[in-house]
């Protein structure tokens, strides 16, 4: 066992605080990395406060986990000391069920273990990123290409799998029309990758305030959801609308401004449940769908992809102890685009 | 013009009585059909009920039309008189929209003219197939195979169509494990063509009340959605769902039965906004989606398909008079599977 020191909130809703876990020794497939750099995503805050349901005390949230292999077990084949890697919302997953074997991991149908606030095939608790090292199996490391700068390329490891795999999934590219709703931390991936997709990307945000970072991120164009005339201008127009936003919205408008045949798909998620009128679907043959990170291979694909088009987040790096204070901050929509702790100031 | 006797509800929620309305002379395109039989369709007692919004009355309601052309206008080449010809839930749509074109005419952008409750190109209103005779462009007419009596073809232009298009659209057939909710007059008919596509089909209904019925009508399974182990039992089991119930259901425990990647697709609609929890379609990147109806070529493809495999609907014949008391026994669950009017008797 290593003794580590980590940031953990003791309880739900508690502050953060500078803490010590234990991390397991390195088994036969394991990687040790020392962890660089972790993301803040929206969904560590989620957890912290519970807004999700019940989760498990002292957490460690981080989920965009950008670090150095320090060590690797006797039977790892994929990396070795040295090599860049990140880990992302899995740790573990059963393997054997059709989704695992499909690389569909994060649907497992037994379960994937998270990173944090889950329970490990060992009956152990996971902690997350927000520490100074962590063991994971070698199937759950991706390799972080050398191009990318670590603490740019954190923030991939959610807010990138987890708009490239639906954007993906639902064809965005060249000849299509998609609108990103929401420009926040996923929002903004969505931007640059959709972009770099070839397709024309909108963004759907609630005010204007961020229009020229929207255009600079690579949006075509840029409107206001709180502006009326925005629904009667757009209507019909969209193949694909991916919505970032975990706030309640109006599903019934947003359906309205996509094609007969297109799709919304939700990756932000609110805490309450929507309200929705079938008609919103049934007129136009449409779809509300969900889509949630990517599978492992697909993580490595995003990787290699962000690293080719020269795609990392927008950053604000923070020091550790700033981490709640940057939670207050996420909840206000002040950050652009994406917290990352420096784990050296842990 | 023509004076035809036909049934129609004078104000919203007012019982249907006997009167005469007229029909348009017989242009160069147009069909003038013998209407022999007449389906009573859930969706006409919302509309004369209003509770789908502000409707038009008179109302003559009647989408699932089954006659034999008695004269065609010079211009028309399909048809002749004596063929057996059916009208479905349009008549008219621009003709020049991209839907329109790709022979999605139930999407047309410019909303495509209903058979009733609708205002033709003409600026008249449309009156439906509760009455004697009706005339319409061979463009929305299709062909009634002579192997299918014209009875039990009458429901096929409503909920034959309604049923099989998003059954093609979301690939039912073999090696396919499709639900069926709700076994009324739209559920059977899609039971009998699920069934004939190949897929392993199961019903999903209040009751076990007609369980014997599903069975024969082609369903391998049937459960009971009243009964909580249902949901226990199928949990993950479905590649497709398609609701045809438009009463209120719980929608996340219903998706919670699709697998990874599977599609609820509701052709029932609730007059009331449905709760979902987004998380039921982001675990599993599973699609709610809707479907109206189906283009007029894809209604001739059902035609086709229904005469290949001996499909008809299950009815009820009844005389004119009678409507008022079929409506009351609709939204009791009341008649298996179709009320149809035999129009000789209005």
């Amino acid at each position: 066992m290593t003794t580590v020191a980590a940031y953990a909130a003791p309880a739900a809703k508690a502050p953060l605080e500078r803490t010590t876990i234990e991390r397991r020794p390195v088994g036969e497939f394991d990687v040790l990395i020392d962890i660089k750099f972790a993301g803040i995503c929206h969904s560590d805050i989620h957890q912290v406060r519970e807004g999700w349901g019940q989760a498990i005390f002292p957490m460690v949230p981080g989920h965009e986990i950008a670090g150095v292999v320090s060590e690797v077990g006797p039977g790892v084949t994929k990396f070795k000391a040295g090599d860049h890697v990140g880990v992302g919302c899995m740790v573990d997953s059963c393997r054997a069920c059709d989704n695992c074997r499909a690389g569909l991991e994060q649907y497992c149908t037994r379960g994937a273990v998270m990173t944090y606030n889950g329970i490990g095939r060992d009956g152990e608790p996971t902690y997350g990123g927000y520490s100074q090292k962590i063991v994971v199996d070698e199937n759950y490391v991706v390799r972080i290409p050398d191009s990318l700068p670590l603490d740019v390329a954190a923030p991939l490891l959610c807010a990138g799998i987890t708009t490239y795999s639906p954007l993906k999934h639902w064809n965005a590219g060249p000849g299509k029309k998609v609108a990103v709703v929401g420009l926040g931390g996923l929002g903004h991936m969505a931007v640059k990758i959709a972009h770099a997709l070839g397709a024309e990307v909108t963004v759907l945000s609630q005010s204007l305030r961020k229009k020229d970072d929207g255009l600079k991120l690579g949006a075509d164009h840029y409107y206001a959801t709180s502006d009326p005339k925005t629904f009667e201008e757009l209507r019909g127009t969209f193949d694909l609308i991916l919505s970032t936003v975990s706030a309640p919205m109006d599903f019934d408008a947003l359906l309205s401004l996509l094609k007969t045949d297109g799709a919304l798909v939700n990756v932000g998620a609110p805490e309450e449940p929507i309200s929705l009128n079938l008609f919103s679907v049934i007129a136009g043959r449409k779809t509300l769908a969900g889509s949630s990170i990517g599978g492992i291979r697909e993580t490595q694909e995003m990787l290699d992809f962000c690293a080719e088009h020269h795609i990392g987040a927008e950053i604000e790096l923070i020091r550790a102890e700033q981490v709640n204070e940057a939670y207050e901050r996420v909840l206000n929509s002040d950050v652009r685009y994406r917290f990352v702790i420096d784990t050296a100031t842990i």
